[in-house]
């Protein structure tokens, strides 16, 4: 390797990245209709029917750890994290592929069951598996997971659709993946110093299954379906709702006001943050892997789902602020000072 | 992670370690035409386009070597042998996704000479590179790839369907690859041994090409439409010849025939070979890597081919025999105990 080769990745980030290793690639198939830059790429093999192509991979250590991620929990997570991406584009999945590198502590029984819980994630959402590829690896456990979908029949959702004044809107509640992980990693720990202590995790159910086996929105998608209701943007929460707002308002090119009072957490969340003494607002908007959808309609649109209360209106699209713009319940700008979930630590 | 998990992978190999992980996939999606087992799979969206899914999985220190592998190389061969499991079923590629794990020590500006790479890749081929995920890892390179396709027009073709008496077809040439690998890890030990001394190289720069910059068959998937020669059976020779024969034979269900003076070998390869005191015949059955097209046609289809010195017959279909069967030039069954390359080494 040449020597003066030298930007760590970390000192531009993962974002910065993506846009200098794909700033310019060229499209030779007049059937790419849309490529880099939103949840899933768009392909047309045929007039009225567009497919879905979108691709995650987990690197253990980085995405999770096997200390206490069960296997088929990892398994199922690896799928579910591919299906939001589809659901994220107002779309269902259909087929994926599962490529895995296997460390040599890893046995034959132990992958079974990681495929225990991605043939369960596929049962769950109907995805069919339809190949993949399986390697030894000498460093940690990689599941790269590739996932096709197609549109219900309603017009998919981009990042970059927003008009000025749609109403942002968020499913679920948030923060509760991010708390899950902070309470494991606690657990880890006291482990590590008396190995005899056996946790007791039965309070904090709720939000270890949302770290742990967390469940992509495909209900949503066909409620919305069901409803008439076209969301004219669209993103998964993976990363954390601050990077996903700033995603939706740099690609439509638009401002956003958000009301942090009304962003939804779960009273389990709302529990465990204050008895870890963590601001809930930093668990929503930088913790991520809540996999909520994140989306913009119209407000003859917002009429039509205001009363259901799995979608929380926390905020509109508007042209009068440059980015995303937070405020309290009086009406005052916040100002939150921190970075998103990434990959590539400094 | 549970003790009594404790059957080594490489105890049972790969080709078992899948069996056991896709022994019960089920189908949810009338869409899925051909799941796992082929060199891709077959989804149709549409009454007369079938679309073409496949994934492969690099991993650095199982597949590649970056002391002796530039990275440019190292990206367009990422590209290259998915671009070859689409050529296999007698079709073209069209869009590629690309996940990569990276370590702290890969710069942005080596991971931007990957991606040149990949690029040039998917600029030779006509691949759209359409999206793709980054990450960290604490362990090696990953680069997985997947690759989607269509036909050009001219019937798919599977591992399953060769026919008694069809004539088997291998292209190009064999070996040249693997003899590439053993003068690349040749030339690793004596700068290990003594870093002043600079390697002489260009004797070998065919085989060196063909280890480190592999092509795929398109050419010869264009050639064969131009030609309306459907072949009954396709895999790509990316494990060994002996190992894609089996393939052929278990999914068709029949026997082959191979005569082995009828392997072809380049002059490159057979100087090399010599030199190094390899086996040639080892080289093509168990070295892999030659990205070749391995194939069966029909007598009246081999008509069309037989003048073309890219095609080289090297045996013949045949319900008489259980496998794969080898014959030296006076017709003696010949026995050949050893395997072909698996990354799950004992």
């Amino acid at each position: 390797m040449k020597k003066n080769y030298f930007t760590p990745i970390s000192q531009i980030g993962e974002f910065e990245l993506i846009k200098k290793i794909t700033n310019n690639v060229i499209s030779y198939q007049k059937t790419t209709k849309l490529g880099v830059g939103d949840d899933a790429a768009i392909v047309s093999f045929s007039k009225n029917k567009n497919l879905l192509v979108s691709t995650d991979m987990l690197v253990e250590g980085i995405h999770f750890d096997c200390t206490y991620t069960p296997l088929k929990h990892l398994g199922y997570k690896s799928v579910v994290v591919n299906v939001s991406d589809i659901c994220a584009m107002n779309a269902a999945p259909t087929q994926a592929t599962v490529s895995i590198a296997i460390p040599n502590k890893f046995s034959v029984e132990m992958i079974q069951e990681i495929y225990d819980g991605i043939k369960l994630a596929c049962k769950n959402y109907s995805v069919d598996l339809v190949g993949g590829d399986t390697t030894a690896t000498a460093g940690p456990l990689v599941i790269s997971v590739n996932i096709l979908g197609e549109s219900l029949g309603s017009k998919l959702s981009l990042r970059s659709g927003a008009q000025n004044n749609d109403i942002v809107i968020v499913t679920g509640s948030l923060g509760a993946a991010y708390l899950g992980l902070q309470i494991l990693e606690r657990e880890k720990l006291i482990f590590k110093d008396s190995a005899e202590v056996q946790p007791d995790l039965k309070n904090y159910k709720y939000i270890l299954e949302r770290q742990l086996k967390p469940e992509a929105r495909i209900d949503v998608i066909k409620n919305l379906k069901n409803l008439k209701v076209i969301p004219t943007s669209m993103i998964d929460i993976s990363d954390g709702l601050s990077s996903e707002l700033n995603h939706i308002s740099k690609s439509s090119n638009l401002g956003i006001k958000i009301f942090i009072d009304k962003i939804p957490f779960a009273k389990e969340t709302r529990k465990t943050a204050e008895e870890l003494n963590i601001d809930l607002l930093v668990s929503a908007l930088f913790g991520g892997e809540d996999y909520e959808l994140l989306f913009t309609v119209s407000l003859a649109d917002f009429e039509k789902i205001k009363n259901n209360p799995i979608y929380s209106p926390i905020g509109h699209i508007s042209k009068d602020v440059n980015g995303v713009k937070l405020y309290d319940s009086s009406g005052k700008s916040v100002e939150i000072n921190q970075n998103s979930w990434t990959a590539f630590q400094k």
